[in-house]
């Protein structure tokens, strides 16, 4: 049983399709940010970032961090098949892949959505953020590059949870004059997950759509 | 036999102290900055962000993301104890500290390092940067809090490669007006690292010192 703090469109996103694609019971709990629960004592007591997705495990074990619980859930759940075994030859590859959306990509959509965090004064945020805007442009180039010559997913023949990973952040772009699905091979692997039944289900949980 | 391309004082620093602290046969190739290696095309046909460390293994296997790389060998040499099993109780935390580390702390320092990755014009670097070298003394700040009351490291009483990767990015912060050891616990954790002959022999092998 676990139990996932989210709020619609964030990076609860992943984690929740993981939680559907492993059939593991789970409740979901909505932190409304609109209400700032995010930044509620109580929320704050789970995560001290005030920042959604936490994920509460066997009792009383929390933990947060969205890249970090999506490759916790996918060890726990070999079974779903959604990570390379650690002697699979895609183990390398899915790490890397797992490491460089959160520290890289997702990072500069921070950037876009949230400048206020990283730099003061209205001017210089709407630049970091216009500078956000052509980096990711430039990065989910890159990844649609990687996709053509060696794909069809991010680690080659096979689907994994990286590829959930990259169809949340491609989200995130909807709002940029360049969204994501621009390229391709992105388009092809948003289209790939809305077409799976456990990221439809996140989707209508979290009264959320997207485009591809 | 893996081979880490490295830089001294680089992501390659968590890396190599793991490679070292495993006993896996390695070879260590120097990717001089100074002389643009990094840029070069040899090394970005292996790391097309021309960044280090990336990691060749079983022949031709190549992953880069030092994050990505330290989960990869603490995975694949259990014996060596540098990450809980996957059953193991510290598994949660383990993961969140290296993401959380990879995805904020790491991001800070680049923002500190590498203003114009991130904005344009000299005036706004120097801003994002003063602002990077507050967040970073607030994260750091905060890792301190977490190690003084659940420590004595990062996942509690045993020490992990998430350590060590915390021992790496202090040293970022060497040139700060607050460096991340003013901060008892954190200095520690350093200090822990330095004694340890692996983190020693790194630091040796990259011609670099580090202060605790």
């Amino acid at each position: 049983m676990y139990k996932l703090y989210y709020a619609p469109g964030s990076a609860a996103m992943a984690p929740q399709v993981i939680l559907n694609a492993i059939g593991a019971k789970h409740e979901l709990i909505l932190v409304d940010d609109d209400k700032r629960e995010q930044k509620s004592a109580a929320y704050m007591a789970l995560n001290p970032h005030g920042r959604v997705p936490t994920l509460v495990y066997d009792g009383a074990n929390v933990m947060y961090e969205s890249a970090a619980i999506c490759l916790f859930l996918t060890e726990r759940h070999p079974e779903a098949g959604l990570a390379p075994a650690v002697d699979h030859p895609d183990r390398g590859l899915f790490l890397q892949w797992m490491a460089y959306q959160t520290n890289t990509l997702q990072e500069a959509l921070m950037h876009y959505w949230h400048g206020e965090y990283f730099i003061d004064g209205v001017d210089q945020q709407a630049q970091l953020s216009a500078k956000a805007e052509q980096r990711c442009d430039e990065m989910f180039g890159f990844l649609d590059g990687v996709l053509a010559r060696s794909g069809p997913y991010l680690c080659g023949k096979n689907f994994y949870a990286c590829d959930i990973f990259l169809a949340m952040l491609a989200r995130w772009t909807r709002k940029m004059e360049k969204p994501a699905i621009r390229h391709a091979q992105i388009k092809r692997i948003v289209q790939h997950c809305l077409a799976l039944p456990a990221y439809a289900k996140m989707l209508k949980d979290q009264g959320i759509e997207q485009a591809a």
